[in-house]
């Protein structure tokens, strides 16, 4: 495109080349807008930052999967209903305990969920409460599947996972450490969830939808989604941030070689977004989280590393950090070992998930888009015998 | 879209309302182009009738993966390879031990998938062969997990899954059968192998190259891909077309049942296509092999029911069969339960989404579309203590 062209279309919209159908509509949506104004993020019309800073997670879930936000009385009802759905069906059980110790642990996740399907099926009508059923259990259980996983096959011990936690932050946090985690703690881990809770049409709600469009039941939808959340192009970056941060033992010595890597064109996974032209809204969020989390600790190091690279970042590339590259920082100060942050980005991304295939469902569409062929012109048919 | 707008356009190729993306170019593929005189299939230049009528199923499948039709010792090495991949790792057989006999087979299917690729993980760097070795230990296994856990789930038998059989296609009716399968009734199953083998970018095949797109692993894309084909609207169409088959005892009484339910705007499965605008090129050949199944078996009910419905469907509404319809009449005569009809279009098709990954891993790039906003503007939150 010109830049005459472009010069009356939002930068937010202007279609970016190394992604396929950027800017091109593939549907409709209530859920969320991302960077209509090049920065900004909304659920259901409410802005994140007064999400993030005002909500627990279970108020997000319910805002996006029932579509307002819970009075008090209505999220302590939807607290109690989650919270017994937490317990796992035998089968569900016996499946993970089959995963050895070194499973990816998205696998875990995908394997979890599709062995949950099989235990506990979608009815054929796909009615609406019975959707929501299944995405009120798949939020209340997937922190059950990882920590039942990991603790079976890191010590081959069955541990309970009903337990009194007040809500899903805390009982995540509970399970991983075996301890009542600090109100601190359970605060950040909530802001966490709200913040990775939905983004509109990235490409692992994308997935879902495309499943969806089908006719497909609820679980095929989100085990598509969480085999697209585990790309390292997707999900999987907050990994990778914690990988590039833990690095350097100083902010001088991380300075000096992203300032190399940047020179030799090397990606810095945690910068830049698809959508996002000025900034992630997110980002001011968790860091602020993150900088608690490290005050708390004693112990800046990690969070001054990763801040200075934010700095060169922008210097060098005119690249801002998205959510991922704060969250590295704020969920190593939780104590959670890096390969379950993609997992926890499910818990989260599961509320938005859920919420679009029974948006798609109501569209009542399949996609199916057409390709640009690129292979040969006909070409005559050689029976085997003839081959060369 | 104004008459005077498309004129230029290949019926094809104009967007049809009830298909989001319609018309629209996601992406690049050399694997096949589907309808573009209005009633062509091609996979890699080669017109699907010469395939159908010469090819065995691992022909085309070579086609597909390895980009050129394998000589007659590239076959024999091709067939030597896939043998000994149809045996299933413990981990997988006990996984499939624990789903119960009324599970849905596709869901038997996806977490079969997704138990191997935690049994035998693809390697991070992703590299083609590796990409091709598990696309074949796919092609090899999957008749084996659906067979094997029929045989358990029913009667706690646990079978064989090895064997001596030429083709994919001799294995699954051997598997089916527990007895040696006819030669006409292998060849009636390559060709159907070899007719649902690939499709361009229908809507699994989309979801493979989405979930692709974001640096995942193979099983992931073939998991997402198997949860799409499971929608009545995509590979659950050929059982609901046995269904619509047998409830009619004769051709007059579906001719006057299929009349009555046209006129209440009924739809019939079977009919129609997304991109087909002329005519499915497949359904003159599964015909054939259909009506031929059919003589042997010496009743042709089924078959003249299905000619009769698809006469009305013409004459009527001006549709015609797509593979599935007549798929389900050979299906049927092949002694196949209807359950495992979607279960073989994913032992197919998994030739396709394969090859389909490797080329959208080639192509490098993410898929994130946009959305069409219909939710509220900007909402002023209100903290819980005041929501009425």
């Amino acid at each position: 495109m010109s830049t005459a062209e472009t010069a009356g279309i939002p930068s937010s919209s202007r279609p970016k080349k190394s992604v396929l159908l950027s800017g091109t509509p593939a549907g409709n949506t209530a859920l969320s807008t991302v960077g209509r104004t090049g920065d900004d993020l909304h659920y259901r019309g409410y802005d994140i930052a007064d999400l993030a800073r005002n909500c627990e997670f279970e108020e997000v879930a319910y805002l996006l999967i029932y579509g307002v936000l819970p009075t008090g009385q209505e999220l302590t009802q939807y607290k109690a209903k989650l919270a017994p759905l937490r317990k796992l069906p035998a089968l569900v059980r016996r499946t993970l305990e089959e995963l050895p110790p070194n499973t990816h642990p998205m696998d875990v996740m995908r394997t979890g969920v599709s062995a949950l399907g099989c235990a506990l099926p979608e009815k054929d009508d796909h009615n609406v409460s019975g959707a929501r059923d299944i995405a009120d259990r798949l939020l209340a259980s997937l922190p059950s599947m990882l920590l039942y996983w990991f603790a079976y096959s890191q010590s081959g011990r069955r541990i309970e996972v009903e337990s009194e936690a007040n809500s899903i932050a805390e009982h995540f946090l509970h399970l991983l450490s075996g301890r009542q985690p600090s109100p601190d703690a359970v605060s950040a881990m909530q802001l966490s969830l709200v913040l990775y809770a939905e983004h509109e049409f990235n490409a692992s709600t994308f997935t879902a939808r495309v499943i969806a469009g089908t006719g497909s039941d609820m679980y095929s939808c989100i085990c598509g989604a969480i085999g697209a959340l585990r790309g390292p192009k997707h999900g999987g970056a907050n990994e990778v941030a914690l990988d590039i941060q833990r690095r350097y033992r100083t902010a001088d010595e991380a300075e000096s070689d992203i300032r190399r890597r940047v020179e030799n064109k090397d990606v810095i996974m945690g910068f830049g977004h698809p959508v996002y032209t000025i900034r992630d809204p997110r980002n001011s969020i968790i860091k602020d989280a993150a900088r608690k989390l490290a005050e708390s600790a004693g112990t800046m190091q990690l969070f001054a590393v990763a801040e200075r690279i934010e700095s060169v970042m922008q210097d060098t590339k005119k690249m801002f950090p998205n959510l991922d590259w704060f969250s590295a920082v704020a969920y190593y100060h939780l104590g959670i070992p890096s390969a379950m942050f993609t997992p926890l980005f499910v818990v989260a991304r599961t509320a938005g998930w859920s919420a679009h295939v029974i948006e798609q469902r109501i569209d009542g569409k399949i996609l199916r888009p057409a390709a640009t062929y690129t292979g040969p012109d006909p070409i005559a048919f050689v029976p085997i015998r003839e081959r060369r």
